[in-house]
């Protein structure tokens, strides 16, 4: 029989979402957004059979719940409408960090529903319904959390995963325990590092004209610095145990390079810094299998 | 009259600029390569009318002399053959790093030889003429480098940016005395975290199942740390008192990040940061117009 999915928070992933389920799944598709707007644009794309502003609604009418709403509201959403969940039903979350919020889902969670959490890991700098594509999750890793709490269920896990490899991606399983650590080292410390690079080289009087000087890779290294502030505070903030750890092992290394780089040796110890770096970065399209923008 | 570009060293910027100049431009294009086989490819592409292994027939037989080899190597074929030189020719270089090659050319530069330095900003991670393409200057930097050196001609420096505008590059003028500390800042530090950041991530025992955690972001942050590390290793080791300060910069907001972090604010205060930082990076494609892979 076609379950139906229940989209909470219809933005860039949520909104994606809807689409590629929609594309490439068998998954009967509902959604809410906050603003009518949304609903309606949802509903003329297609990408959903049924859109709300009304939370509860879409709760009660979904098989399987996905919260995809920024951190913070995920959590207070959850609480607010938790009494609503029946057993049976399976909720999940999308969210970029996971333990403040699973700990409040784990606490108020009604016995008999299944709890699984997932982190599909595509998104851009630019947020919002506007943005989304049924093409997001292509060739993009989709992590499903693995853990020892009784709301876990393997079967829906594999469901989840099943879901991750119908919009394209390639799943990865993961220890609840450690997504938090791991998450803030490839990608909440380079977050923060995109936006202190963009400050170093651009933020003061001659910021301008230096900046104009830059090539691809700046582009690059400074690309999330563009990111939606307000969701990135939270999953920064969220994680800042873990991120001040991450930032903590740059120092330490960027201490390193400075006595490399004080070395009079011709630029040798310079040079094997580089390689054994080379070394780890090439092996990411090896093992994630990207290809667009690696060059 | 057709005047003849004779390009020392025909790898990714140097083979690059051969076939943009035969396909934007009439001068005329010879090139110098250290492998007869790069000098076949290049001559059997079209990119070049005539191409030797020999630096000295190249440098004689050239209005304008571009030096596009790594810089020591810049630095040192410039001594080997500066005496070939004549009044009224033309020498430029394409170096990353000016300060150490730039004063072993005006030490050794005939007199009557003009000396304007460039600086186009482009390149890729992969080097090799392999990889060269007419279209590497499209949307980019191209910076000629004022000074007030005798050698330095006014009228030399405009010819130069002239060629920079005909093969799709963006002109930026720039004082050398403020080249490498400006560089510094936005391609070498960089370049530099880029590595430091595959590392932190990925470089322990762990590190292979954290990049599978990876999404875009992280891709695109430590993207240049798979560039060629004798290259960057020249480029960084010669300008390492300049690295040096912009590490030191980026170690100081580091620390202040932290003292965010540690601050029991709800994260308003990394809020405010990452609102600043945005407002700088929004900022790169209003000023060099760039598009393609800014999203």
């Amino acid at each position: 029989m076609k379950q139906t999915v229940g989209i909470i928070g219809l933005g860039l992933l949520g909104g994606s979402l809807a689409k590629a389920l929609k594309a490439y799944t068998d998954y009967d598709v509902i959604g809410y957004a906050r603003r009518q707007a949304v609903c309606d644009q949802a509903l003329t794309d297609g990408a959903v059979t049924k859109a709300s502003t009304d939370v509860g609604t879409i709760i009660e009418q979904a098989d399987i719940v996905i919260f995809a709403l920024p951190p913070h509201t995920n959590g207070r959403v959850f609480c607010d409408h938790c009494h609503r969940l029946r057993p049976g039903q399976i909720v999940t979350d999308v969210s970029s960090c996971k333990e403040a919020l699973v700990q409040v889902i784990y606490e108020h969670l009604p016995k008999g529903v299944a709890f699984v959490s997932i982190h599909p890991m595509a998104g851009s700098e630019k947020g919002g319904y506007g943005e989304s594509s049924k093409n997001l999750f292509q060739q993009m890793g989709w992590i499903v959390l693995t853990d020892d709490h009784p709301a876990y269920d393997e079967q829906v896990a594999e469901q989840l995963a099943q879901m991750g490899r119908a919009v394209g991606s390639r799943v990865e399983w993961l220890p609840m325990a450690l997504h938090d650590n791991y998450l803030a080292m490839v990608s909440h410390m380079p977050h923060m590092m995109a936006s202190i690079m963009a400050l170093v080289a651009g933020g003061d009087a001659d910021g301008v004209t230096r900046m104009k000087l830059s090539a691809g890779g700046f582009r690059d290294s400074t690309r999330t610095a563009g990111g939606l502030p307000s969701m990135w505070r939270e999953i920064i903030y969220d994680n800042r145990y873990n991120v001040s750890l991450a930032l903590q092992a740059v120092m330490q290394e960027i201490q390193h390079v400075q006595t490399l780089l004080d070395q009079d040796d011709g630029g040798a110890g310079i040079e094997h810094y580089l390689m054994r770096a080379k070394t780890v970065r090439d092996r990411l399209p090896l093992i994630t299998g990207i290809s667009k923008n690696s060059k």
